[in-house]
Parts: C-alpha cells; structure tokens; sequence
C-alpha cells in the first residue's frame, strides 16, 4: 500500500496475498479468506464420514513435548524457540533504551516452555497418553503452523493453516486407512479441477543423518505427497498422507484395546490449496469450482 | 486422560478445555470449538452492517513493527520473541546431544525477525502505510495471539483468540464509532444471556511508568472493558472498545483524505466469552441462547 497516495478501501480487499515486510510471512485478503472457509467446508463434507472429533489447537506447544518426540532432534532448522523476559521492572529500565540504541534489549531473555508449533497433529498424541482405546480415534484439527523456511519461493510460507485427519487404530487398520486417503485426496483436489501428482517423499530432516533418515521414510513409504501447481512452473506438495507406525504410541504409550496401535494422518496445506485454486481458476469467486461456491450469508 | 486405562472416544470429545501440561496453555474438545463457531457467526451478524474487510492474520508478526509501535517498550512482560537455529549440519552434531544430557541445544540460536502475535489489530496497520482514506476503512480479522501470562486464573490463557474490527476514520468519527460499540456490544453480551459490567480499564504497562502511563489511559477514557463472570467468583474482561487516537496513523503515516485519521477497535475475546456462556448455560448445546444455535451441517 505504501506506494498509493489515495487508498479507497477495494484494492486490499482483492488483493489476495498481503506482504508483511518479512519475507516468507504473509497476511491474506478478504477472497483469500473466503476459499479458505470454502476450502473448511469442502473438506467437512470430504470427512463426514469420519466422524471425527475436533480438538482445538493453539499456534505453540510445549516445548518438552517436540524434544521428547524428536522433532527438535532431527528438524533444529525449522523450529521457532519462544523466548520470554525473566528480569525486574529495574532491569527492563536498562534495557528499554537499547530499543533506541540498537542494543540487545533481549539480554534477559530466557527459552520458555513452549515453542511454536510445526505441525497440527502434535496436540493429539499427548491427549492419548497411557490410554486403551476400545474404538479407533479419529481426530480432527486445524493449527496454524510455523517453519522457519528460507526460501522466498512463492508458498513456502513460514507460517501457515493445516488441517490434519489424525486416526488411532491398529497397525494394519491405520495403514490400510492412509492408503485409502491418498486416493481420496487425489480425487478432491481433481474435484477442485487441479492435476495432481502423487509420490512417495521424505521429511526435511538435518544434519549428518538426513540423507539416511529420508531413504529410509522413503524405502517404507510412510509419507506419500500430492502435488500441484500452485504458481507458474512451480509444483508444491499441498496434502500429505503419513503412517507414523509406532512413534507416538509408543512414546505415549497408548494402545487399542486389541493390541497395539499405530498412527497416520492426513494434512491438508491450506493456503497452498487455495493458491493452486487461485492460480487455476483465477481470483474471482464466480470462476472457482462448484464445489467451492461459497453460500451467501454463512 | 492419563488417569483413564480405558479410552473410548466420548469423554475427550465432551471436555470443553483440555490441558497441555503446560500452565495456561489449553487445547480445546469439539463442543467447546462448535461454540468459538457459533460465536464467530454470531459476531458475523452483529458486525454484517460494516461491511468490514477481511483481513487473515498469522500468529507471528513483524519484530521490527512490534519495536517501532512501542509495545515492546510498554509490555515486554507479555511478549514471546520467537529464536531459530543458525548453526550447521555439524554444530548440530555438538548441539543435538544435549537435548538428552540436558545442555543448552539452544545456544546458537539467534533472535529472530518475529515475534508471537499479542493482538489481532497489529497487522492492519502496516497494510495503511503512507495511504490516504477516501472513505472509512473498516477491518474484520481473528489472531490466535500470545501472551505470556504468569497467571494460573482461569481464563487467563497464554494464547487465545481474539477477533476484532478495526475501523480508521476522522478522530470524531473513530470515537464515535468505539462509543456505540461499546453499547452495541454489551446488548451483544446480554443477548448470550450474560450479565455485563462496563468499566473504563487500562492496558498492564510495565515497569517505572506504568501507573502513570495506565491512569493517562484511563483518565482519557481510551480503553472500556465489557467484564461477565467467566467462572464461580470470577470476572473478567471479555470484550474490550478502544481508540488508539494517532498513534498508529502518526506512526504510519496514513491519513483521511478530509484531514487527519485516528484509529478505534473492538475486540472480542473468544475463549473468554465461550467460558462465560458455558459457566452460565452449561455445556449442552440445547442450553445455549439461540444466537447461538448451531445450524446442523454448516
């Protein structure tokens, strides 16, 4: 906006990704809102069947948590540590002035116990801690989630909406549910008149062991990817469908009834979705796929 | 849920406020989320006469904006700065291994060009820099926002949702405007069935000059608060009207093309209004006021 002189309230409101001055980091217009609610309802309709349970889910997360389930091990660069300040109204005196100066008005600055959250599914697993579960848990929520990309590459946001699937069910149960949402994803984003791509993938582990860690995730096909197109000559992953195995049930120790349990999920990337939406089909509500219409008044 | 060897599905979906095992952290269950959407469309109707701008909100934003708007100055006791790790593949290998000895894995992590989110209305403003307002501009946007409360209180909760509408207009009009809102919203309130105490209030400044900083606040009038009882023998604000006067169009740079722009917003405290209904209706849907009714399917 800083380069109008006169500044009816129409372009902001059309226009659909705002800067904010930090590159990666972005607000969204009114349209952009819109898809993502028409986005909301499509997947509500897409998921009835589930019967999910949502869970509403804060942007930060304990700490102790990600350290405990390896997240800060194997993913230190993505990762936003939150900080807080520990001194007395005497200290902060010191420090204010910095602020000014250009000094580190952080000095007191101490890690807190939380930590942004990378992903939506990590406020399920400690909910389940040392439970036995008659039924398969099927869970339901949307975090807005923060990574801390480096790429200015059109979305790659640091922080964005995720909407994740989450089931509790025995190893062959989960798996076999997984595989069932890969075909389904597929066929929602074709609903929305997107090509999609699917292949196996690998998280962006760090460090000495990653290319080890990926091979391996690859090699079992625990984590499938659909791409799309969300910009000119620019595919991205915009839904993933992961089987975790054991890794949360075992650290939380919870089981089914019947035996073991094993974890997977689906994660729909919400701004990506409606980029792809917005680059197929345009900004104009009218041209998107019906399956978007946007019903007036709701 | 850790206490329970036996898990269906029920009681977590019925539990309203679920613990993180972090102090004022909470998730939430399904009924308590039906009710932040019943609220969110109840707000949509109250507020459909604006005719507001949509703005999307992340929970992150600009450092550097926070520092030049003064809230860093003025809170730092509530600000959660976000750290990244800017290390290499092999530092990390030194670093990685403390996560289990209990060292500092956090030692080469750096301040970063964010921070947490502390209120709903700070992303607007960049957005009016150096325009010039035709007309009113008003705004509509929802921040899950931090605030690193050292408080165990009931609804005293370190991140929550707050929505607000922002409007940017002549000084008189901006006032005027936050005056009517304030009757607007109590009616609002009483309309959930809530009993409603309206109070000139100040914001917690921090440090050596925060009494005089809140009763300048206060003796203008700048800040009223809408306090119901969220609990047994406990109240608190759950909607807030202010006028921000020049600060932020000064900062800025934006103005009214008739002369100069203030600015006014109204802030609705989701989680805190949620408790409020559920302390006085209970948490059986068929209880809640009819402004609240969820329409099936939607």
């Amino acid at each position: 906006m800083g380069d109008t002189t006169t500044w009816p309230a129409g372009p902001l409101a059309e226009k659909t990704v705002l800067d904010t001055g930090i590159p990666g980091l972005f607000a969204f217009g009114s349209t952009f809102e819109s898809l993502i609610d028409a986005l909301h309802a499509s997947i509500g309709r897409l998921t009835a069947d589930e019967c999910a349970i949502r869970l509403g889910a804060p942007p930060v997360i304990s700490r102790a948590l990600l350290e405990r389930v390896g997240y800060v091990e194997s993913f230190p660069q993505l990762l936003g540590t939150v900080h807080t300040y520990e001194g007395d109204d005497r200290q902060w005196r010191e420090l204010a002035p910095m602020l000014r100066s250009g000094g580190d008005w952080t000095l007191r600055h101490k890690l807190a116990d939380v930590v942004l959250l990378p992903a939506a599914c990590y406020h399920v697993y400690p909910q389940l801690a040392a439970a036995e579960l008659a039924e398969p848990g099927i869970f339901d929520l949307t975090g807005h989630c923060y990574r801390h990309e480096r790429s200015a590459e059109a979305g790659r946001m640091r922080s964005f909406r995720m909407r994740e699937l989450v089931r509790v069910d025995s190893p062959a149960e989960a798996l076999g549910w997984r595989d069932r949402w890969i075909e389904r994803a597929a066929g929602w984003l074709r609903s929305l008149g997107l090509e999609v791509k699917v292949a196996p993938a690998s998280d962006p582990f760090f460090g000495a062991g990653a290319r080890m860690m990926g091979a391996l995730q690859r090699a079992e096909q625990l984590k499938w990817e659909l791409i799309v197109a969300v910009a000119d000559g620019l595919q991205q992953a915009v839904l993933s469908c992961n089987c975790h195995k054991d890794h949360f049930s075992a650290e939380f120790e919870f089981r089914m009834r019947t035996g073991a349990a094993h974890t997977a999920c689906v994660a729909f990337g919400l701004e990506r979705i409606a980029l792809a939406v917005l680059h197929k089909h345009g900004s104009d509500p009218q041209h998107w796929p019906e399956e978007l219409m946007v019903v007036p008044g709701v």
